[in-house]
């Protein structure tokens, strides 16, 4: 797996800069950005790892709390830089959307396949199924509701009291998961996982993390430069790419990781892929673009009502399905039918 | 309570025939179409058990789909020719509100009224109100919300494409329940049921299926035709006559049934009649009819405001009380107090 | 404690006397009247459980549902005959919003400093949780989307009706929980709480109550006459006002018993206090004011869209969090950390 990411970067950047230089056709130049980055975020995702297995745990928490979405933060940063706001509030949409329903139900019914039913530790699920049901329902649902019955400057203000409050309540979450309360949750019978050995050593990790930062920030200026072509060229709103580019390239990695481990039977891993990357989107990426805008055009959280319903749904079906600490293949083709329902409707407005 | 059908059927059959050549008063005519039809779904719904407990789990399965609701369809069948559509879609929101509030809180009443705390397998009970959420907050909520944003051809091309996925999920459903998790489920201490007992042998059944299934047809379209005249003499709407019509006249035969299970204390069995025929008439019924309504004036599976914030709420006030595997008779009178409470408001508007 | 609360009535209801005689700055006051009238709660409360520990539970229980909100009714029945339905209206909301999530969130986050995880008994919980969504998604939002398409008479009607239907259904709650199933969802362990010695003799209990309750008559007159003054003084809407004064005020000595009860770990009875209390306030205060009203302009109870959103939000999160049958302190973060995100939303519009 991890000698495919190898090879679609040696591939991936050379091409992409050449492509630059030589003014290649922008619709070829989007996929070899998409492709390339998809391979970068999986040595990004890597050498946090390694840096966090080294590290400890407290540190190596806040170190995936940063780089675990490295992609999906600098691609958005370079879009706000642009303006292209919608593009912005559609990928957290996008990345809700994908990360709970596709590649949730896709771990799930995949694993389900092969193990009839796969359990996992309910209290950590439902640790994070509360954070996620906070993030909607409280940060994302209270704007929508009320920004309508409240001036602009107002209503700006509130955002950045959301976003101020959403961070600290995050940096919380680490603080109770791995300070306070670590392993408090931990399941009879189930031992406690031990730590893994890092794949790198520090200094090679932290020399693969900057070097690959540093392209994919190069590479995400050059993709976002080519968002307005290519959406003039193929008829895609900015919507749609908002849904597409942003969420799924800057995840594709993480997606990977989560069918593995649910076919390897490590559901609390793959929970902790597929809903904790969720909650680390809602709940720290999204505030932190909403503090970046104020140096460009400032983004408030307001989503629009189609993005909002179809986030809380993902949110309920998500929580019923994970509610009782057991999956099997039908609740995987289940959350699978709710995304395919929703790219449905997302496709012909 | 077998006999009394059968005399309500000994004598509602030839009224309904003689009354109808006879063109008797349209409202007696009414009732007396009512009184057969639910006397010949209790020979549907025997003749259905019957042959399922020959043919096996698989096929009994698929039998019990397809006319285990037989009276429901075949009216909306008749109304859907007639271009009662408004009816067709209030009788789905009846038999929602009808099933799971009225006979489920009544069954769950009665039978706490005998037995202190009643179980039931909470594992069986939330795949069903998973599949309730995901029929209501999925495929009813998301065209609600999108389609104000839509073309009307894309509308009902979204309404087509979400009945096949329904259709999909719901033998999906089916298989996952009968064949490859088939008493995954059953918990520890709980037998597993053995077979019943046909009570009819298969000629027999078939023979009382088809002559039944041909008589409701025939009434079922006599019955339609009454609509309009009655709604007009007593001053009743669409809405309303879909509403009790067709949702509790095609079910008052599986109400009988789920309150005595639930007086015997057989939740299970209880449960599965009461939110299983539920999912039922959502997943199944429900698009069925509009796919067949492309035939006539299309049905697009869009509710309005106070049908579906009902609905949701029915399914919600479920979910909360079957959630912990255990009721009493007091949740009993909450979901009775829940449907006079909606009762009350559909009347007043 | 009750120190304190002696001292505050000692010096509270003669200042509130002499200032009102003399005329004094109606914002002095204003919180003269507030402070007396949360120390004169405090007796009302004590001498209400005395007198149940005495007269047996079932009528301790009819006693507690009638006197224990009793500041909270008084006040509203004179905000009331004034004509400030505005203000009722928000102190209910205030009641829900603060009960659950500030004084319910303030607890768990003490008790949950103290103790690594604290455990209750899930199945009463649920039974308040369950009671609390039938209050909020039944009674408040049925009125609140079936009211537009209703004539204004109609819709007094629907009030009424509901408003008896939840007076009915918390008495059989109390019957449930003080008659037929007293005892019966005792966990395995857990001893059966014996009745506690009542505090003071029945006659002295009686005395208290009663002169406790005329002195909070006279000065909740007084409080409701300066709601208008200080509001056009202090800029206050009457929105903001009810959710303060009124909710606050009334409850005030209730916060403090319950976090006193989660530092000592008793979380059966901290939660009976934040979560059966706001069912008390929505299910029997609510319903007993809107009778009430018709003495003066009737109030239908029907919330604007900021107020129901806000309260469907804190009863999701309450479920969200007390669904497991264990707290800690990140969950009461949570809370609070939701209180004050909608303290902004209220406080910006």
């Amino acid at each position: 797996m991890n000698r495919l990411f190898f090879i679609l970067m040696l591939i991936g950047v050379p091409l992409s800069i050449v492509g630059h230089v030589l003014k290649w056709n922008d619709i070829m130049m989007f996929v070899f950005y998409c492709v390339t980055i998809i391979s970068l975020a999986n040595y990004i995702r890597r050498s946090t790892e390694s840096l966090a297995a080294v590290v400890g745990d407290t540190v190596g928490g806040l170190l995936n709390a940063t780089f675990g979405n490295a992609a999906e933060i600098i691609i958005s940063f370079f879009a706000l830089r642009e303006g292209l706001n919608t593009v912005v509030i559609s990928s957290i949409t996008g990345v809700v959307l994908v990360n709970l329903l596709f590649a949730g139900g896709l771990s799930i019914l995949i694993g389900g396949l092969r193990f009839k039913r796969q359990n996992f530790n309910v209290f950590k699920a439902r640790h994070n199924t509360g954070l996620l049901m906070f993030a909607i329902a409280v940060t994302f649902v209270l704007p929508f509701i009320f920004a309508k019955r409240m001036s602009t400057e107002n209503m700006h203000f509130l955002s950045t009291a959301f976003a101020i409050v959403m961070i600290l309540l995050y940096l919380l979450a680490l603080f109770f998961k791995l300070v306070t309360h670590k392993g408090a949750y931990v399941g009879e019978g189930e031992a406690q996982l031990e730590t893994e050995k890092p794949e790198w050593s520090m200094g090679k990790a932290m020399l693969i993390l900057g070097a690959a930062t540093v392209v994919l920030g190069y590479i995400s200026e050059k993709l976002v430069g080519t968002i307005e072509p290519v959406g003039n060229a193929l008829g895609w709103s900015d919507v749609f790419i908002g849904i597409i580019v942003v969420a799924v390239v800057g995840s594709a990695a993480e997606y990977v990781s989560a069918i593995y481990m649910a076919y390897q039977n490590r559901m609390d891993v793959m929970m902790e892929i597929a809903i904790g990357s969720t909650v680390q989107t809602a709940m720290f990426v999204a505030p932190v673009l909403v503090l970046v805008s104020w140096l460009y055009t400032f983004l408030p959280l307001v989503f629009n009502t189609t993005e909002l319903v179809a986030m809380i749904i993902a949110v309920l079906m998500t929580i019923s399905i994970t509610n009782d600490g057991d999956t099997n293949w039908f609740e995987g083709a289940l959350l699978i039918g709710t995304y395919i329902a929703m790219a449905f409707c997302f496709y012909l407005i």
